[in-house]
């Protein structure tokens, strides 16, 4: 436990004005340790800058202040707080910075749980992809629909998401998979994270998938990808990065290779979906590369372990869709904190293999199911994912000049955040310092 | 698909007038199969009795109708509805009943989230019980807390597993473990459903564990259950039922045997915590003695499966704990459903092993990990969960003549509950005819 409060200096000096104070807070998870040299491995994970009996001061959008509300208020109000100041008393709840969902497909058409059932029948995926279903499903589906259509679906994901605590959240494109419908896709991401106020990162995947159009000539699509999508969609500002579905019946280490070099050198970010159904170098491409993140890792390797532990590519794993499609083995998620990669947890959320979009479900099978600490589920659902996504400066944490993104708990505990699976445990979510 | 509407006969003749409407239904799932002499099994399980396009109508606290809706329209209200009935519109969404929770044990004073912290760090249930934790340490908070705080308590978490869905709920006692505090506990249960309005069964589990006062003299321990709680908690209308954590290290055969038999000349229902641990002959002796379910069952064997398959007795599966546990194994729903058991799920909500109470999530983990269909866990989680308490007659279908206790969902599926695990698909609940 913390007892030193952390200020910004700005806000000390008198250069910003307190806007708002938490106070009355049980248990405030900063997360802050001081340092912020990069994202928390090994036993950092565990250490969530806890203060006791504390408040928290917001000046604009920003953190300025967190610490034991006796030092804070001594401090900052020895004559109490301004009657101006506006004050929320968090009953002596739990305080955390809100989620950061770090690998979402949240753009898309229809529901898939006709396929759901079809698993629990015992059907495989080519059984269900030759009756018209899998990822080829969601493509002719939303190939159909309009750019407002796309917008109006993922809002309401959003604000559940929102709900469920998730502040900053990552959208992938994927299911257009033609330069027009990659680019509406994204627009859609866009216009529906700032229509619900999320923060969001926007990420191309026009390599998801080959589409049946081009299944003879995959070299075409591989040069559609990184001569025309990526250059269309950097042009116009619609993502700040790329992602390949790496896997040998998907996009092999030669074209992803090729396609993440191209959307480097058009300043892109790089993650990859890597080793998630056989061992195949995904991992190790990502971190040689120095991609933000590699993501999923069911298989990964021994040798991509190591890469990912000596790099500061940030180990994403999706438990959520281990659970959904009623797999066993989760990613080695306790072994690779323990040999020393930056672990962080994301949703998935998808219309196929992962419909969670509950960041605090996702905490809860991270927990059960790969042996996480929930203090380890915090860190990889907060700052870990903020650094998978380039935002550490940003969010993730409460650290004083950090954007006022948190969240309070309508439990006095952390912990309770796995331990009460399937209960939403958010009470109030507050974000760039306004309550949502 | 339905087509036919079903209407009780007084409501036809006149004898009961409609008081509530609701229409627009996309998919009414009413698991109304025209009989009703006996729980599903096998392929029953599957049959939910469903209308499109469908209306229900209500008379005061009871189903008085379902159909599809021009069908319903044209018979009852040839010129539309009468002014004074109240009409819901359900905005195409889907209606399915309320969820009947057949096993949880919501009184409890304390929240155990340490002792799931520190499963996760690799502590045993013997050294976590060894340092003040496991059901001790529950029974020890539970002796020390006023029947007024318990049912604070367990208020607030009734109302959470109302607005998840659950309309009917059982309660255990079993954190007493003294005459006096066991008949707190069931008091306490009594006024809390009460207080929120939810149906309530309750269950007498003074044989939960031998209190560590009677560790070297189990068998006055029993003598005390049989001589003085259950006749007590017959007495003063406590408890409908009798259960017994039937373990070779809690309560044996023979202990379950003469504990079983008392509460059964006392009239009381019967039910056994059965084959969870080790393959134990619980779900056979709770067939054999006619029992209203047997539950856990993971380690259930062949004569225990066959034994329930040829009776009455509920087969009642807590996958929701298997999941919080962290462990591989559940029971195997999928072949007791093929094998002709009737299966029931329920939450087994409680501070220790499964703090999870909610029925929707509860369906998730058995339709992705036991294999389910969506179908089989929602007639699990409805219509023989009330045969699992005897409440077949009044709850778990939307047949004309029973209560109208149900759910408008916000998807228009069914199948959307598992599908969107961690996400709450409740829009509204009615009770009793009544929106909570």
């Amino acid at each position: 436990m913390s007892t030193v409060a952390h200020y910004d200096q700005a806000f000390l000096d008198g250069d910003k004005q307190a806007t708002l104070l938490v106070r009355n807070i049980g248990q405030l998870c900063t997360l802050d340790s001081g340092d912020n040299l990069g994202p928390r491995r090994k036993d950092e994970m565990t250490q969530l800058g806890i203060f006791e009996d504390a408040a928290l001061v917001v000046s604009g959008d920003e953190i300025a202040a967190t610490g034991p509300e006796v030092e804070l208020m001594a401090r900052l109000f020895p004559d109490g707080p301004p009657v101006a100041l506006q004050v929320v008393d968090a009953g002596g709840k739990a305080v955390i910075p809100g989620f950061v969902d770090p690998h979402t497909h949240t753009v898309f058409g229809k529901t898939r749980q006709d396929e759901y059932e079809r698993r629990l029948r015992g059907e495989t995926y080519l059984e269900i992809s030759a009756a018209g279903g899998g990822i080829h499903s969601s493509v002719r589906d939303l190939r159909e629909r309009s750019e407002t259509e796309l917008v109006e679906l993922a809002t309401v994901r959003l604000r559940e998401m929102l709900a469920l605590g998730t502040t900053t959240v990552e959208i992938k494109s994927g299911y257009g998979l033609t330069l027009e419908d990659e680019l509406k896709m994204l627009r859609a991401a866009k216009t529906a994270a700032e229509e619900v106020g999320l923060r969001s990162v926007r990420t191309c995947l026009a390599a998801h998938e080959i589409p049946h159009e081009y299944k003879d000539r995959r070299r075409d699509y591989v040069n559609l990808v990184t001569d025309e999508i990526l250059v269309r969609v950097k042009a116009e500002g619609l993502a700040q990065r790329c992602d390949v579905f790496c896997e040998p019946t998907v996009f092999d280490l030669e074209e992803t290779l090729i396609i993440l070099s191209r959307a480097r050198d058009l300043g892109l970010g790089l993650t990859v979906h890597a080793d998630e159904l056989v061992p195949f170098g995904g991992a190790l491409l990502a971190a040689r590369m120095g991609a933000d993140s590699a993501d999923h890792l069911i298989k990964i390797d021994e040798k991509g372990r190591r890469a990912l532990a000596a790099s500061n590519t940030i180990a994403v794993m999706l438990p959520g869709t281990v659970f959904s499609l009623g797999l066993k083995a989760y990613a080695p998620g306790r072994d690779m904190i323990d040999q020393g990669c930056a672990l962080a947890l994301a949703s998935d959320f998808n219309p196929g293999s992962c419909p969670i979009n509950s960041m605090p479900l996702v905490m809860a099978i991270a927990c059960t199911q790969m042996r996480l600490l929930p203090s380890e589920g915090l860190v990889a659902s907060t700052l870990n994912a903020a650094w998978a996504l380039g935002l550490s400066a940003e969010v993730g944490s409460l650290v004083p000049g950090k954007k006022a993104d948190f969240l309070i708990l309508d439990g006095d505990d952390y912990r309770l955040i796995p331990y009460r699976a399937g209960h939403n445990p958010v009470e109030s979510v507050f974000l760039g310092g306004l309550r949502i």
